[in-house]
């Protein structure tokens, strides 16, 4: 790559990039207009429900269906007898990269259920009623089998065994016997004992997180139509309408072209909803019942039985020099995968250590089924765990050399041409400035209370790039479609209304964005990662340049010259002949409404695999009040700094930080999966698991570094994940400060801070 | 253009094309899956119905909403006062153009109802209950109006005036003062007295037919969902999504773009859905009451105030020397426009002579607007109904000469090179194909009984081409997706799939053609002119052409050698590099795999205007049995030659044959409007409005002539609408043969036949 720098970037002469207009679906979305998954409907359509395991562990000894399929109103009950017996495939997807066995499996157990709530069967039924009781006319005859959900007890000789086939990938030895252990793996770089030996002070720290779910407002929720000989179709809240097709063709043997998925709105998703729970089952349901079939989740079964995302112990062992310069690192992550492999427990070790240029370290991470829910991919998947453990034991390592802790850590900051610890080098990027802006940030000199502290982290990541689609269809009154094939999960639809009105020269106003079905619109990879802005932004900003050239090679052949004397400027075709002079622009409503005696329609479209997507880096400041009669903790103020390449849409970036920062507090402060004696889990809803409100909260402030993305046509890069990296540290780090008891397992609830106060 | 002919057609390597592989959207349209217009469904939905006037002609003094609008659950109550009132404006979109004032004010009456039926109000409710209660609580004050219906009563002096802004177009003199009639139009060519003397005979016939309604199966249905300041949408039953979106956005007010139309599946529309009459209502209902509006006709409805065709009265006058040389003709057509200026007599004008090459001619066509519903487009619209004059008359002029009907035709044929009436020269054309074929026949030699009669008859179409948008996208398991912007009326889905699959080297069953919106395709003219198979699939190939390339490209990079070293072959890449010889082909689904690290997903769209559409010739025999005691008609066989281009999908293009014969059945034997005194329909239902079902027919035998068409990359060329044009005069030509009565006013029904040989 070449390695055009661009800093600060040069915002000259753009008009709508970096505007604030009103997001195209936010009327649609404030009044209830928008179509979320429940709110779709077809003639005939029958209700969907699945029968969950009540166990965290059983095997499956015989399903029992007569009673139900005899009550009239039942139209079809499916098993895993109904779906192929797939073998183990990996498939990869990017962050809808799965097995494709242990998919399938995880959609409808097969043989053995792994985690309470996890499906048995699934009936179609003419009312919601019927579906209820054919449930309860269901007769499963389990075996229970002894189970295990803390991840450290999965991993130790003897525990209950989830899979006879899973052997440890990643040793160096092939292992002799199963494990709950799905694989091993390490980064590592120079000499640790050396590294540790030139240490004036070594830190070591165990640091654990709960389980805790994307949390997403709307619940799972999909319309299936079957056709045997035709078209089948599936109406679903996820974050890729390819994904879902993708899955469902290989879960249930189809050709992926003959499933045609439309995307609903989606009321959050934040990586939970990028794989697949009802759509195969309602696809099997309404080709048994000859009918289309509604499946939506109560939020007992998406906490139940959706992804959450790991429950870990990290441990972290640092060595510095008394001057703060780290000399070793030694890192060891042991994360939940729930019921079949696949945590991300290595973008958690890819990212623990990105930050930094350390010269000597060993990352180790540990992939361990359990039985509670398999995983699901959350915002920045891994890397708030390892961020937690990393980021306390520098801040301790702060406190111990007395040294600030934002002078730590520019100390050892990763900079433009440093090795990243996962391996590439860095380039264009703007981590040191987002360390700059807090510190010199008024918050960072704010006095404090009496049982107020300040904590202080940073995070890292990588962002992706990809496969990405894009359409833009000029109308015949010179307003214009731009049509991607990747849901709008954070205010997408504006940002590529945005690049393309920038590149069209139009208001944004007549830029119509569309999230199109898979039939629609090309491939695309789903929204994940943080790429939609900048991949699928690539693509709209290249048809939408397409566009502009067919324009002007219509406008030279209107004025009869050469296409080279024809420039594009506001949104017009301009001859630049001096033979022609005084001749009117020839506007793009001008030049549609001329389109079909000028080659016909004016359309483009771009497909691409995106590179280039640029990490991004995050610091963040954190000021709490710890009530000691209660341990309740109160975030007084938080800033959140970013390196956000060029904001396209400043307010929905500030918004993905807001956002992500809100999650991170929620983790740290309140949420977790609590499991009784048996494994059930014993807070599945919102009152018993505490996720943060608006009121729990201050205004969070953003602070957007924009050092341009060279890759990107506009300057941009992924921001979305970045920002829920440093919240659990940075609160625990604040809370650190404020009782003076350095606090290492989340979350940091009431009575954990108010029994940490007691011991101090 | 270069004149490639090619005749036969070169049919060698062609493996889908040509064959009959069962139609995508078959199963679903046979079990009842398929959703058509009024299959739709939202959440908050409410209830549109239209109040509409009694009268055939009445000034509106007042509407009173009052009592209406205070009726629990009543949300919404538009009248023209509701819509911008829209200056004329001519808008052209081929078989949807139209003046944006009329087909404003044909969807809402503005100050006068024009005719019994024409919507003066509409209301949304909770229920249809509800909604009916408020249209009876509406209050209309009319001012009843002398009305006229009959096209010659129209025109005479001092009838009903309709419009008082409108006065004749395309007289000599510039007219004085307003008239029904809309426009005067003329065809001429070489001297007509001079014609008239060089002939032998003279024949003078005076013609007239009805006004008939297209009798679709699914009555117009739609659902819109307005929103102020985000992406309205419509889904509806029309031959055209673009159109409905350009009229909706015309007679509202709105951005094209921010109208969304889906299209639903079509249950017949034969031109008479390339208008709106409710989509514009259900949006303005939707816009004042802040939810989706369902709207759906009755038959009734569909009857009074949609476009049936023209009633007619054509004269025609013959001169031809006594072997058959036809010297002179003179046609005059008077056509009813319904209430708004648009018959097509322009059409009728400019087929009434296409087959023939004469001389001297004179074409008069006249269109004029009378108290019915405003005629909207209707297979080949214009020529049934001259054709009906003109073969007759030839008809009759074989008989006086004593010539064999075929014979009089070939004679009088026009071939390549010939120009044409209605004035370009044609090339590649297979008219004296079809006489041939016809004349070799079996069923021309075939005996004839007592009562019987054997009527021929001939027919053009213009057909056309115009802008048409695909797009090809292939899955990542190799499985293709072709999207057009065209609903499929006839077929064309399959005739898509084909000629993507032709060209990729799939089976067709992995190509799933899609019929998209209007937000995720180019712009595309309606489905209509005959001009889909051709055009769309002009569109299709070249995007399936483009894959190919691209997969070249993606193989040759692969395999490290210059692309022109790639061939494609059965589905396959092939290297012809001789340095790499015994490499294995790379297939689509290889390709398709890794697509991602070759450039990203592969997709291609194309927009373009076809050209070179070709027109279409029909050659028909028709036998009937005449029951002298009650005069009923039967139709005892018929035999049908069309030149069709290529047939991509033969099953199809012989549909379209039958199809069109069996309209044009009904339209000679039974079909209608009746009106009473007061200019109320009188038959507004299928009980009383007679069409032909199946137990009325014998089985059509269609001959198709392949003359491959040399602009179109697989020869097609539309063939939908000239089978509807000869049938009126076949089987009046064979009635005239069985009873020896020339019978000129249609339909032949069975009171007219008995009272004509009555009169014998």
């Amino acid at each position: 790559m070449s390695d055009v720098i661009d800093r600060p970037p040069a915002r000259a002469g753009l008009k709508v990039i970096g505007t604030r207009p009103v997001r195209p679906d936010g009327a649609d979305k404030v009044t209830g207009r928008a179509a979320f998954g429940a709110d779709f409907a077809l003639p005939g359509m029958l209700v969907g429900k699945v029968k969950r395991s009540p166990h965290a562990h059983a095997r499956i000894l015989s399903i029992d269906t007569r009673r139900a399929r005899a009550l009239a109103g039942v139209k079809a009950i499916v098993t895993a007898a109904d779906f192929p017996d797939l073998a183990s495939e990996e498939y990869e997807a990017g962050e809808g990269a799965a097995n494709l066995r242990d998919l399938s499996q995880n959609c409808m157990a097969r043989g053995k259920a792994l985690y309470d709530g996890h499906a048995v069967a699934a009936v179609a039924a003419t009312s919601a009623a019927v579906a209820d009781a054919a449930l309860s006319l269901i007769t499963v005859d389990y075996e229970v089998l002894p189970h295990v959900i803390d991840v450290e007890a999965a991993m130790a000789p003897g525990a209950p065994l989830l899979h006879a086939h899973l052997f440890t990938q990643g040793l160096e030895e092939t292992p002799q016997a199963p494990s709950n252990i799905a694989a091993r793996n390490e980064l590592t770089r120079g000499d640790l004992a050396e590294g540790f030996a030139a240490a004036d002070v070594v830190l070591e720290g165990r640091y654990v997180t709960a389980a805790v779910h994307q949390g997403y407002i709307e619940p799972h929720a999909c319309v299936a139509a079957f056709a045997s000989d035709g078209q089948s179709q599936v109406w679903s809240s996820s974050q890729g309408q390819f994904m879902v097709r993708t899955f469902c063709a290989k879960l249930l043997g189809l050709n992926a072209s003959d499933i045609r998925v439309t995307p609903s709105e989606i009321g959050g998703g934040f990586g939970g909803k990028t794989t697949v729970y009802l759509e195969p089952l309602a696809l099997a349901l309404s080709r048994q019942a000859g009918a289309p079939v509604k499946m939506v989740m109560t939020r007992d079964e998406v906490f139940r039985a959706t992804g959450p995302t790991s429950g870990a112990v990290v441990t972290v062992k640092l060595g510095a020099t008394s001057d703060g310069r780290i000399t070793a690192a030694e890192v060891e992550l042991k994360y939940q995968a729930g019921a079949f492999p696949g945590s991300p427990v290595v973008p958690g070790s890819m990212t623990a250590l990105a930050c930094y240029d350390v010269p000597n370290f060993r990352i180790t991470g540990w992939d361990v089924v359990t039985n509670s829910p398999k995983v699901a991919a959350y915002r920045a998947p891994g890397a708030p765990i390892s961020a937690f453990a990393v980021e306390s034991a520098m801040d301790e390592l702060a406190l111990k050399l007395g040294i600030d802790p934002i002078a730590l850590r520019e100390k050892n900051a990763v900079r433009d041409g440093v090795k990243a610890a996962y391996g590439p080098t860095f380039r264009n990027i703007g981590y040191v400035e987002t360390l700059e802006a807090i510190r010199d940030h008024p918050h960072y000199q704010a006095p404090l209370g009496r049982n107020q502290g300040r904590g202080f982290a940073v995070g890292f990541w990588f962002n992706i790039g990809g496969e990405s689609s894009a359409a833009v269809h000029v109308g015949e009154d010179g307003s214009a479609t731009v049509v991607t094939g990747n849901p709008d999960v954070g205010g997408s639809r504006a940002s590529m209304a945005m690049m393309a009105a920038e590149v069209l020269g139009l208001p944004v106003e007549k830029v119509r964005p569309i999230v199109a079905d898979t039939a629609s619109i090309g491939f695309s990879m789903l929204t994940g990662g943080s790429r939609t802005t900048f991949a699928t932004g690539m693509a709209v900003t290249q048809a939408a340049q397409k566009i502009v050239a067919d324009l002007k090679r219509r406008a030279a052949s209107i004025w009869d010259v050469p296409v080279e004397n024809v420039d594009w400027l506001d949104g017009a075709a301009v001859c630049l002949d001096p033979a022609k002079a005084g001749l009117p622009p020839l506007t793009l409503a001008g030049l549609a409404a001329r389109s079909a005696k000028t080659g016909g329609p004016i359309t483009a479209e771009v497909s691409l695999t995106a590179q280039g997507a640029g990490p991004g880096f995050a610091a963040h400041l954190c000021d709490v009040e710890v009530d000691p009669e209660t341990g309740h903790v109160t975030i007084l103020r938080y800033t959140a700094a970013q390196d956000v390449g060029r904001a396209i849409h400043p307010a929905y970036v500030e918004g993905q930080i807001q956002g992500g920062v809100a999650q991170g507090i929620g983790w740290a402060l309140n949420e977790e999966y609590v499991f009784d004696a048996e494994g059930r889990m014993e807070n599945a809803g919102f009152l018993d698991y505490r996720m943060p409100v608006a009121s729990d909260l201050p205004m969070i402030e953003a602070i957007l570094i924009e050092v341009a993305n060279p890759r990107h046509p506009f300057g941009a890069k992924g921001v979305g994940e970045a920002p829920i990296v440093p919240p659990l540290a940075a609160v625990a780090n604040a809370v650190r400060r404020a009782i003076d008891v350095r606090m290492t397992e989340l979350p940091l609830s009431p009575p954990k801070v108010r029994a940490a106060i007691d011991a101090r």
